[in-house]
């Protein structure tokens, strides 16, 4: 730790907002302190994005086990060793968190481990294990994150948020998915694939409702299919914990049994007793309120991740977090662009998006000026390689660029590249379909669909 | 069969380049006649990309099968069923011939059945089992495909090239690869997940010699890992065949046993006794030659696919084919630029590339004018969760646009679609560096190569 404790930049909370930030201001040669009370990394590679995605890519294990025998592969499946799962799962957070504290090592941040709290509009008191200590910077980051909504559930044994999932010592038998959005359907998947009956509750009419209708109405087939229950514009009431598991009951009168209740409603950002209302920092419901360029308006006080209004993405953070240390910098860097950003959701099938959605779309453009097209993967040699079904569908302003890229199917969700250059490139369906797409692969449907949408079908069945 | 046997456009031949511009041409309202004397669909369709990526998906999965412990899966291998593995491949095969069988017929297009033989400039004789055809066109296009070189060899039992290992109905034990281009490599890759020994021999000094250095060296570790021999350098002398399969002398004097000798040596032109040079189509070595507009230079015939010098790759006569249909049509296409052309090996792990080699780079621009990057799939937390290793290679002109990308890992073949927007539109590092990649995918270890080549690099470990 440097005798110094004045800094650049100070940035409370080590999440993914929190340390692009800090790693990038240090290689632009400022002095950094990085607070974190827990680990570096944050929810993202502790808790989120990628222990799910260890768990999922377990689950396509299990179910290429159980489905060998379609491609002549003989194997006998046996079942899944939960303890072996949360061992692969720790190992690859362990692997990353050390790679992450290498690099925060390597480029000579401090890290000061401990509660910080804003006293000033350029300081920050850290009580940690260690003691206190009184951190000052010209530029300060705000980057404290965000926590599983319980919409005042207690959480238990029985009803559990996704933080509990993740550590589950065994596989339910049978649960019950509060929620239809992405943290629900990717748990959703990785316990139907792991054995458990499972069944979602979703008061909005979709599941993933933030998607184009046609990727939700294709989800909600695929899940038919694999026999994950889904309870849809049903409110929920109430759970109450009985001796062996969870009796939900819903606005609709039913009642719902099961082993454990994942309460998957979203998640609400962790600004509570920083002392950002104290220093006068502009709130919302929770969430702390900045301008385009991240700015809170007070002090030389930042703001960046799941605290500020829009998409709760560990991606959106990083560009987020090395925007402002660009722009504390002087660099003038780009605007992050909301409407840019790749979304994915890594249930089985896979969902990218990109854009606007054909609703979106014709809100913004009128429905007379939107062209769109839907590639069935039918079609795409690789897919039916993979025995995935799915489509992609490219939206476009009529003679003008593609405003929304969306797919969903087995792996998609590494088409979000090319989608995101596409739509942030305004791209028109023209230039994309002149180039050659590989064959066989999956990405080929991209460049099927563009060579449709601009008119020029190639392995297009309408 | 419509009685008119005149025709805007004769397309001999109707693998991927020749169904494609009649497709096409169909689409722009011309009356076509499409002449094979097979399957329409060719090579790629029936003895090529599909099959072979249906072998590699089912050795996927028995890869996955044998490693699924690590992922907390139980499972017990129990062997490779072949005869279920050809059911699945001749399947993924015949669902998607049935797709363009029905395109052709949807669009009316006319098919002759037999050997087409140009006749005149405009005219093709077909010979088919219904009789003598006479088919007089505008324009007539050559795509009659390549087969697989035998460099002098008889093809036996045991001495065989890739149309026969597609078909063969057992898991050779060992076997002997000439050639470790991209058909060795992928055929290699598929025996040793069902199981056999397999050595590959070559006498280039790398494993897919074309690819950049770095990636060929990389696969030779991976090989090395995953027990697949290989002896590069070395040229082939001679082989024959013993009780049980046959006994390979190389130039070095050493000798190799196996069950099977597979000769991938590359594919040549298949332009014999098509009655091209007597027309005064102007050929090299087999190959005819055409401008960069695909033209012969003899009245109105064009060339497109393996027969024309150049990438020997489906999507590449996909886009000549398209490109013909639209010259003819008279939209003045852009060309077809070999140079922007993704190329994709399909062996595990996989490789995808466009543009140029360091080393292409360095001769094009200079050895002081060229900058690259290589970001370790170890630094991105997809490939960890996977359980792959490689890396992602990007290469720029200094100061200006990336010239190549290039990357190997498990399932890096879908990169190929953002790398070929990239390197096709000329896009500097520092414009993609802009843009968000989704976190976690594989897609990430692109946006962080370009990161680091743009001078920011995030999650890189130098």
């Amino acid at each position: 730790m440097s005798d110094s404790l004045t800094y650049d930049l100070v940035v409370l909370g080590g999440g993914t907002g929190g340390y692009a930030a800090a790693l990038r201001a240090a290689e632009l040669d400022m002095k950094v302190a990085l607070i974190e009370r827990d680990k570096v990394g944050g929810t993202c590679l502790h808790r989120g994005c990628v222990p799910t995605k260890a768990l999922l890519h377990a689950a396509e294990v299990a179910d290429t086990a159980k489905e060998s025998s379609n491609f002549g592969i003989e194997v006998e499946f046996k079942g899944i060793d939960i303890e072996k799962v949360l061992d692969y799962k720790n190992n690859v957070i362990s692997r990353n968190y050390k790679g992450l504290q290498g690099l925060v090592k390597a480029r000579g941040i401090d890290t000061y481990f401990g509660t910080g709290k804003l006293v000033g509009k350029d300081t920050v008191e850290v009580e940690g294990e260690d003691g206190k200590h009184t951190v000052t910077g010209t530029n300060v980051l705000l980057s404290t994150g965000s926590t599983s909504k319980t919409i005042g559930l207690d959480i238990t044994e029985r009803v559990i948020t996704s933080t509990e999932a993740l550590e589950l010592d065994k596989v339910p038998g049978s649960a019950i998915v509060l929620g239809g959005g992405v943290i629900g359907v990717e748990f959703a998947s990785v316990w139907s694939s792991f054995g458990a009956q499972v069944t979602i509750v979703e008061g909005l009419k979709h599941l993933v409702a933030n998607e184009d209708e046609t990727i939700s109405k294709n989800l909600e087939r695929a899940f038919k299919k694999r026999k994950i229950g889904f309870k849809l514009g049903t409110m929920f009431k109430g759970v109450e914990e009985t001796a062996d598991g969870v009796k939900v009951t819903l606005e609709d009168g039913s009642v719902l049994e099961a082993e454990y209740l994942l309460v998957a409603v979203g998640r609400g950002p962790v600004t509570d007793g920083f002392g950002f209302e104290e220093q006068g920092i502009p709130m919302d419901r929770g969430f702390v309120l900045a301008n385009e360029r991240l700015h809170t308006g007070v002090g030389n006080i930042y703001a960046c991740g799941d605290i500020v209004p829009g998409l709760q993405l560990a991606h959106r953070a990083f560009g987020q977090g090395i925007f402002i240390a660009e722009e504390i910098a002087g660099l003038n860097p780009v605007p992050v662009l909301e409407s840019g950003i790749p979304r994915v959701t890594y249930c089985e099938p896979e969902i990218f998006s990109v854009g606007l959605s054909s609703k979106q779309a014709e809100e913004q453009y009128g429905a007379d000026s939107v062209e769109s097209i839907e590639y069935n993967l039918g079609g795409n040699g690789k897919s039916v390689i993979l025995n995935t079904t799915g489509l992609v569908k490219v939206i476009r302003e009529k003679d003008g660029p593609v405003v929304g890229v969306h797919g969903i199917g087995a792996r998609l969700s590494e088409q979000a590249g090319e989608a995101q250059l596409i739509v942030n490139w305004e791209a028109f369906p023209e230039e994309v379909a002149q180039l050659i797409h590989a064959h066989p692969t999956q990405n080929e449907a991209l460049g099927e669909a563009h060579l449709a949408l601009a008119g020029k079908p190639l392995h297009f069945h309408s």
